[in-house]
């Protein structure tokens, strides 16, 4: 399915920063000449805006881990489709605030393991096949910080997305090991950033390993 | 999971009539002293009527028979475990206008075979365990009468529910072999009604059928 584009995916907490130096690195590459798309899940598709409003506002226990997982892979589905391979087939870099990896870190270590890890990859076979990102910058900071940061931005939001930050602290804290045990698995596909620095040395940092991970000048 | 109560569900293509007969199944029941639930799928649910937007209007290709597989699985979920067991475990009956062979009928005989049969069941399995419906009301029609019946209804309605109308006949004749193919397969659940005839015929015929499989005097 994949052309010559790459697909980088940022995953972390609430609060880490990802949309920011998603923006900046997409700065950084069209510097150097490669288009990019810049996208996220969920809410990378007009249907997907719909999904989105529904899974990150509102009640927290609106629907429980199961529903969760066929929602987002229902959002991803149409990502992929829709979006993602069509840009990377037309050669551009796809950056996406969030992937598969936020699915297994909320749903399964988020709630504390409840649901069955292999369902998600059932869901993650049946919506993407054996296609994976090209590198996933994971950004890790402790919830504490990440969740006060995430609560001051949402004061500007017309609609606020509060709805993960809703849940309890433990809850944050399962989501930050499980994002780490994760990348601990896959050590090719990720990198680890800690997220507590200022955005400038984050963003020089995260230029730097990609740079040099993808041979650009 | 299940109580005391009876899950009746009726399937059939576009313009059947299942939602005439289950209001008039209801009202039989309540003059037998049944307590019944109606509802339906997608949208038994406030999270469902969200997701029921999204999937009976719009561009027919806005997204593809995995996307709509999941999202139908995701409302189904949302209705069991918030509206369905609940009531089932009250002693309440349930009637719902659709359940799961209509997703299989939909996605998987409607787009003519294109997604694995295997996927749905182990959808199936992820939302709905080994619960099963105590009955399946299959209303059999020419979908060109269906077709043209459906039209008519939704000329009154401020949201058109036309997504699925727009497909092809082609789509609605596999459709209707798909219903059939399924209800062969397990004789036991399913009854076929020739949903052909005038809505009072029918009813008596259902009440008829219902009145003796559940012994109501």
């Amino acid at each position: 399915m994949q052309g010559n584009g790459k697909f980088i995916t940022f995953e972390g907490g609430e609060g880490t920063g990802k949309s920011t130096q998603i923006k900046l690195l997409a700065d950084f590459l069209a510097k150097k000449g490669v288009q990019t798309v810049l996208t996220k899940e969920p809410g990378g598709t007009e249907v997907g805006q719909e999904l989105r409003q529904i899974l990150v506002t509102g009640d927290p226990d609106k629907m429980d881990a199961v529903a969760e997982a066929l929602l987002y892979y229902a959002d991803r589905r149409i990502h992929m489709t829709k979006k993602v391979w069509p840009a990377l087939n037309n050669g551009q870099w796809v950056l996406s605030d969030r992937f598969a990896d936020s699915t297994v870190a909320y749903q399964y270590y988020g709630y504390n393991k409840k649901i069955d890890k292999d369902i998600l990859q059932d869901l993650y076979n049946l919506a993407v096949g054996d296609f994976k990102p090209d590198l996933t910058i994971l950004l890790d900071i402790d919830p504490k910080i990440g969740l006060s940061r995430s609560l001051k931005k949402a004061q500007g939001m017309q609609v606020k997305e509060l709805r993960h930050e809703g849940r309890a602290l433990e809850f944050h804290e399962n989501l930050r090991k499980g994002f780490l045990e994760i990348a601990a698995k896959e050590p090719e596909r990720f990198v680890i950033f800690d997220a507590n620095k200022d955005i400038e040395t984050l963003h020089k940092e995260i230029v730097e390993y990609v740079s040099n991970r993808f041979g650009l000048k």
